[in-house]
């Protein structure tokens, strides 16, 4: 297939390597060159969003930072007048979901299904896909989801059940650490041995990959290089919040976590990955100055 | 060895029936009498708290509702002036454990060192013991631990060691309910099938034993027989917060959990399992009336 790819962020750069590798003709672009040198070889990289080719494309597929990305090259481009399909890998707002998925034929020819998963996952072409659209659409596109994920999901056919889907998943990861920080605090500040504690735990009852990656992180203060950035965390938590209030749903503990993404930009954390957001625990409850 | 049991309640009865069949001689008492006659044959059963059966005991093990049925005992019977070991399996406060130590020839004879695991656990003898004390009492006591448990933790030599890991562990098990209610009402309030979005969720980050049981629970409003009431469940976050208190820990989620249990005793629902604490947020959300 012809892919024009957006957005060569770490994580898009693992996936655009795969689709490149199984086989795909690509053309890529990002706003950022910073990741370019690392694309494979047979990538053609573009050198403006609108750039012509001359290459009449199958699929755009897109992972991209945010809902500012999105729009702008949902409306700035001319690719999308071509009657292409639009597969939007990228976790944006239920209200611009909404959006886009009006604005291109009712549907048809745009659909969101986010991506989960860390970079090493990526990296091994195992993210899970949550789809969230018609079936026959997500029959004819499993394969290229393939490539890069161990699981698609079929979500259900509102454009918004994948992206549901990627917000509670990522919610639930997200008070996880929270959990994680407290239990941890209470153990520290009663002389609990870090790791005996999280030995304890991840045996039995939370022996599982969120609670590992979480309990390990905190544990080594290994907040460097970030997994996933305390910056886009807050982006995430944004939409979680705005997708709760939008469906009228209580989430207390959500809004427990934005603030505590907000007092880690304030503290200067703003890069490190989002398990530091423990730093605010154990700031409170004067583990740290 | 002999041994006198303190609290035939339902986690009681599954413990000293091991101890029994594993060729102990047993007393046990109990103010309620609901689980006597689902005692082993060999089991001794006392008619009264103080009662002087003539034997003199190696151990005294209990395992009792709360920090006053632990006292009641602690101080208005002979048994504990006999110099004999307490082994107390009980979740207590902070409070009282530090009394009860005090109190029992500093440590030497008193031991904390409350119990993890639900009742199917106990019943196949597969709970975990977190042990806080001295490490040749432990080394000491592990043959007995063992009857009853895969795993027994030596969370260190302070005597509120065990119980301090027992708090942070109930409160990572109280907070995973909370965070999977919250995640659930968003899935429901937008249409996602609860099958769905818990297998999806239980396939990989989350597959474990405790996310297992408590997406199951609540997905199949499975709260009664109550594996663990809600009665209880407030009586032990309320000994988190006191020992995050008494430590100096500050653990919000901690705080809006423990509002949770409390609303749902309002609501009446204080016999079922502590998973229906999900209510609250399926009441708040709209989803239940």
């Amino acid at each position: 297939m012809n892919i024009l790819f957006w957005g060569i962020g770490n994580m898009g750069l693992k996936i655009v390597n795969r689709l490149a590798d199984a086989g795909h003709t690509l053309h890529a672009w990002d706003i950022n060159k910073k990741n370019f040198n690392l694309l494979n070889k047979d990538i053609i990289q573009c050198q403006s969003k609108d750039e012509d080719t001359g290459v009449v494309y199958d699929a755009i597929i897109s992972i991209l930072p945010d809902d500012d990305a999105c729009r702008d090259l949902a409306y700035n481009t001319e690719h999308l007048k071509k009657n292409v399909i639009w597969i939007n890998l990228s976790t944006i707002s239920v209200k611009l979901n909404d959006e886009l998925t009006n604005f291109f034929s009712n549907g048809e020819k745009y659909i969101s299904s986010p991506v989960m998963g860390r970079m090493d996952m990526a990296e091994k072409g195992l993210l899970d896909v949550y789809y969230g659209g018609k079936i026959e659409t997500f029959n004819d596109l499993k394969e290229i989801y393939k490539v890069f994920s161990k699981k698609v999901w079929f979500c259900g056919e509102h454009h918004n059940s994948g992206l549901i889907c990627k917000l509670a998943g990522n919610f639930l990861l997200n008070s996880a650490i929270e959990s994680i920080s407290e239990a941890t605090s209470l153990a520290i500040k009663n002389n609990i041995s870090e790791n005996l504690f999280s030995e304890i735990m991840l045996s039995d009852v939370f022996d599982c990959p969120a609670y590992h990656l979480y309990f390990n992180l905190i544990k080594n203060r290994s907040f460097t290089p970030p997994g996933f950035r305390i910056r886009l965390g807050l982006k995430d938590i944004n939409l979680i919040c705005s997708a709760a209030e939008a469906s009228y749903t209580t989430m207390p503990v959500a809004y427990l976590v934005k603030d505590r993404f907000i007092e880690s930009i304030a503290s200067g954390n703003e890069d490190l990955d989002e398990s530091a957001i423990s730093l605010c625990s154990f700031k409170h409850s004067g583990i740290l100055k």
